[in-house]
């Protein structure tokens, strides 16, 4: 079967989105580096996620917590002790395996919730076979955690152990006391974060969808426990402005309610968006209702008091939680299956696209001398200086222009400026537009008012 | 003593700019939480030197790679067999110190260089004592290394252990070939990169001076050897003129060239950018000419051909590099250091005020109604409604007026506008600038095009 991400991922390695990392040593566990126009869409989404959840919003703040948090924190939030996932060994060839991924998908059977010995009777029962190397010989079934560990030199009252985050809402809950402290802030109320979290799993491949390092961005947003309903509704609704405002196709999107049954432990009501990849319609974001489930437990933990003192109501009690989380790759993934499009030409040519929303494009703007020349260098190079104060602007003298818009097309530039003889004399230049290729022709003197109106929000 | 940041480290905490890590736990070795208004000062300083580095060059380009890099990369880096720290422990209290600290505090005396056996034999010598209990008796001195090490579930070709990266650099080494390859550079050109680093560090304290999880900006710029002075002293000038956009204070900022014994083994020159911190002058930014030291390595244990092919002048070679290197959290101190200022009013009250630069205030406005009445809220909330878009902007109509002042004063915010009652009629509102205090009257039609115009860089 063919890769159906196939041409995404030629696309990325090719074009400088997305190489696959530590490449020249081989590879290493499915980590991934971005190159320069990936390392520019990811700023784009982060930058645009804190300013419409953070800027936009009266009554969100950010932070920006540690990587490293105190171990304690997630002996409180269950991590150390349920954060698991059941490992097996090929012993012929070594490989290791997730045991519910090789039971799922050679004996089609949905093992959640059963024992450690009841998966290795089943590994033993002779029916599953080594992926890698057809044996029918596995260890027996064992939890790994989930988290990466690592230990401090520092000794520190005996935590010497330290945790790389595995997800970012811990480190918000961390400064949930702090906030309430020295932030005025009155509930509801929201704590946004962006940052990396890492989880030691096999992964299953499909390139950035899932992988050890990644980033989150997160908000956890304080309710009075009455009003979870509401609340939940109206950052699920936000969650959709924002899929609307980066431009991902509306018929892809889906709501999935977690049945009751498979909750985490501390949700009440979980929705993911689904998004149809290539590969299957999978996670793209969620939205849960935590409870007050992790506030209480750092409360025990910590034994610092978390309760909120509500002076209106005169009462305190500890908050309940609306979590909407995204993922920055997933984002960056479904964007560019999205965007990617193979289009045929009259000339019979096919031209590859990637029809990015304006707001995230990697570039803005490409400014092209018609010619080689030093008098349309000159003007473009200009232009260029001018609008790169206000855009991510590229300039391109090399190769033909037809060559130079289809380079753009395929980092989805929305915009291409070309400077050319006449332009020397009228002082205007031609605008191209990516999807229509329609060209204008616009003053030099209007650019910046005609890119303002064009990239608002 | 008394700690001469004291004054910044408790406007940091009560003001939101910067918690201790894990606080409600009784903090985590030396690890920091940036709050709401830090969170919003580290994303500015972030942006604005993407934005001056990376958006307004032509030959550099930006990447953003994993944390998790192949273990082979820091074997060839020299980073796992060299990047060590000499520590000891007091048998005693079982606290753990750095010997040359311990020496340096105590004998006054620079070990730079000596073995660890002479320096076990200065700690039998019975001069050194616990700063923590007073006693004389230590463990032998032992090599730790300073990055962290993990191990990865998924067993790669025997490469279980992964190390969290001791500094961006190398990430970037990793992908030049990436960017030779697919970026159509030329030479000179350089690669940019933020991200965190992590050293397993005692740290000295001094707030975020040295911390265990930190994040740096730096530029690899690729040269022909030929080039390297010219390319040290142009980049060492751009570096000033950062420190002039942020708005340093010249008089606190000098160059220290490193001595010619005491260079990395990678680099054949050095200079830091040192502030004049309370605590001392100490290494805010840092240049280094690390010849083809990296590169070299990388190709020798990746085997893989790290030439560059200089179609012009027909020929290969390995690029030399120039690296200018940033620390964010240190520019945020400095930066903190240098706004910290109270000052006497003529009603002999203190106001205290964070003169930050325009640029990297983390509020750029705040909007306020002068009383709390529903046709001044009203107009305030439209404005702060229209200003958010284009600024972080904050609203609050909480106090006295001359109270809200006072806040955004400890914030930095560059500008207040008040709405009165005779805004109501005239269309016209009050700015208050921060540091002169002065107050003029603007049109709300022209709020917009007036903080374009402040804000341009």
């Amino acid at each position: 079967m063919q890769d159906p991400l196939k041409n995404i991922v030629s696309l990325c390695k090719r074009r400088g989105f997305i190489y696959p990392g530590s490449e020249i040593y081989g590879g290493f566990a499915n980590t991934y580096s971005y190159g320069p126009y990936g390392a520019e869409l990811k700023k784009n989404i982060k930058d645009l996620w804190w300013k419409f959840f953070v800027q936009f919003k009266n009554d969100v703040v950010g932070i920006d917590g540690p990587i490293l948090l105190h171990p304690l924190a997630w002996k409180a939030s269950g991590h150390v002790d349920s954060f698991n996932d059941a490992l097996t060994d090929c012993r012929q060839c070594k490989s290791r395996f997730r045991v519910d991924q090789l039971i799922e998908a050679q004996l089609n059977k949905d093992i959640e919730g059963i024992s450690l010995s009841e998966m290795t009777e089943i590994l033993k029962d002779d029916k599953v076979k080594c992926p890698k190397c057809g044996q029918k010989d596995f260890t027996e079934a064992r939890h790994f955690n989930l988290m990466f560990q690592t230990e401090m030199s520092k000794t520190d009252k005996g935590h010497n152990i330290a945790y790389l985050r595995p997800e970012t809402a811990q480190a918000i809950f961390l400064e949930y006391k702090n906030i309430i402290d020295t932030m005025r802030v009155k509930i509801p109320f929201g704590i946004a974060q962006i940052g990396k979290a890492f989880r030691n799993e096999i992964t299953p491949g499909n390139f950035v969808f899932r992988v050890i390092e990644f980033e989150q961005m997160e908000i956890e947003y304080f309710i009075e426990e009455k009003d979870w309903k509401a609340s939940f509704e109206s950052w699920l609704n936000e969650m959709k402005k924002w899929c609307d405002l980066i431009g991902l196709n509306k018929n892809k999107l889906h709501d999935k309610e977690h049945d009751k049954e498979k909750l985490s432990h501390y949700s009440k009501r979980t929705v993911d968006i689904t998004y149809d990849f290539p590969f299957g319609t999978n996670e793209l974001y969620g939205i849960a209702y935590r409870t007050d489930f992790d506030l209480k437990q750092h409360q025990e933990f910590s034994k610092t008091n978390l309760e909120y003192f509500d002076n209106v109501l005169n009462k305190r009690f500890i908050p309940h939680v609306i979590e909407p989380t995204f993922g920055v790759e997933r984002t960056i993934l479904a964007l560019l299956c999205d965007a990617y499009t193979e289009e045929l030409l009259e000339n019979n040519e096919t031209r590859t696209v990637l029809k990015f929303s304006k707001h995230i494009a990697p570039v803005k703007i490409a400014v092209f001398p018609l010619m080689k020349k030093e008098d349309l260098k000159k003007m473009s190079l200009d232009i260029f200086d001018q609008l790169k104060k206000l855009y991510k602007v590229e300039y391109d003298e090399a190769g033909a222009i037809g060559r130079r818009y289809r380079r753009q097309d395929e980092l989805g530039t929305p915009y291409c400026i070309t400077v050319d003889f006449d332009s020397l004399n009228d002082n205007s230049v031609t605008i191209r537009e990516r999807d229509s290729m329609q060209q204008k022709r616009i003053k030099i003197d209007e650019l910046e008012s005609f890119f303002q109106k064009e990239f608002k929000i």
